[in-house]
């Protein structure tokens, strides 16, 4: 049995998320199929994390299983030609069998993207922006700068969702301008995030830098540890999964 | 009776192009239909000129007459409430009567977007490039340099359409760096075009980029004035309607 990595980009407009979901169009399960086509074998695709529905990924990683003679095939460019133009693989490589694509993984990055302009939105830019008007960056540097470190980001998780801790160490928030004059990109570094994580927070850096909250009050929220103190969630298209970090 | 002049951004995926066609989705079509529901009278609106099928926009101009008394709304925002989210209108001003989007512009920017990586093409960008692989810059800034100034481009013009004169002059073409570490955009400025000038014109220059097509053979084609001479159009998702110029 040899193991293959693969790093997969996808626009995930058109996807129910990452996730395998009965009649549902996944990432996972287009990539499964992939898969299948070419060794006419099931193959169970595992990725670093889900990703929910709309968000993006340039570099998602994920591995699967395949008997050895499969193992020297050019697995990049065999997939691609069996899969839809909303996800490419853009990178494969043989692994050691230890490796997991979750379990292996030590650190995430991720992107979110707003559109400051309260009168539009560019059309090329809507699936992948958040048109949340004007704010005031500074003060959202500031309210970022209190979630740097290690905390208990309960209060920034999706409700529901069971995880043996909520501790999480944030090491990186850092903003730069976007493609356009009207974008900026907010980057988060994490040794891991919770479900939602980057969306919640992002919200809330909203709601602070159009002064609905102020940095005392996001404190207040972070301690509190209690989801249903911050903001709804930021939508999905603004966000992208950069990249995985291993060992 | 006053005129209202627009500025128009798209993302041309969906459309099948600019102008007015039965039973087709055009940006025109889409444009009139929410002036009717403002003014619950048929409009007609004069774009500066057509997009095709595919081709996208960051400022298209139109314009369009309506009564005196619709004159002080605020065309931008309200059009934007009766519009898909896949157009745009970025501003808007009321005109003299003698001001046509058409026939009073002096001048076009167009820009198109290459992509270059044989084995991959960003799933994000796929409906903004033309993925053409490995070209060399230097080899198609000097094709392009033969196409500047007053020329006739009858071999750059879609086949079958007819114009008083196939004569336009090319101010400026250059290149930068684009979004991703794989692109580039190539940016062409006249004083008119030919439909699908800029298209056939890309299309020769990855020509001559990719050793197909010699700087000399391309003076040829220049000179012979035959369509049939050029390479095949390139796609029209890489191609975008920057700006309209007027005096």
């Amino acid at each position: 049995m040899a193991r293959i990595k693969l790093t997969v980009a996808y626009d995930g407009t058109d996807f129910s998320g990452w996730q395998l979901q009965p009649r549902q169009r996944t990432v996972q399960g287009v990539v499964e199929k992939a898969i299948m086509k070419i060794t006419h074998a099931p193959a169970r695709v595992h990725g670093s994390g889900r990703t929910d529905s709309g968000v993006h990924a340039m570099g998602q990683v994920a591995h699967f299983n395949c008997d050895d003679h499969w193992c020297s095939i050019p697995w990049q460019r065999a997939l691609n030609g069996h899969m839809p133009k909303d996800v490419r693989i853009l990178h494969s490589e043989v692994v050691d069998d230890d490796f997991h694509a979750r379990y292996s993984a030590r650190g995430k990055v991720y992107e979110y993207t707003l559109w400051h302009h309260s009168a539009f939105c560019l059309p090329q830019r809507r699936r992948f922006v958040w048109n949340c008007g004007d704010v005031d960056f500074e003060t959202m540097e500031s309210a970022a700068a209190i979630l740097l470190g290690t905390h208990d980001f309960a209060a920034f998780q999706n409700v529901g969702t069971v995880v043996k801790t909520t501790t999480r160490t944030i090491t990186s928030i850092s903003r730069r301008p976007g493609i356009t004059e009207h974008e900026t990109i907010w980057r988060f570094e994490a040794n891991g995030f919770l479900k939602q994580m980057v969306r919640i927070i992002m919200s809330c850096l909203v709601a602070c830098g159009r002064g609905k909250l102020s940095v005392e009050e996001l404190q207040l929220i972070l301690e509190s540890a209690d989801r249903s103190k911050a903001p709804a969630t930021a939508p999905p298209q603004g966000l992208s999964l950069i990249s995985v970090h291993y060992p």
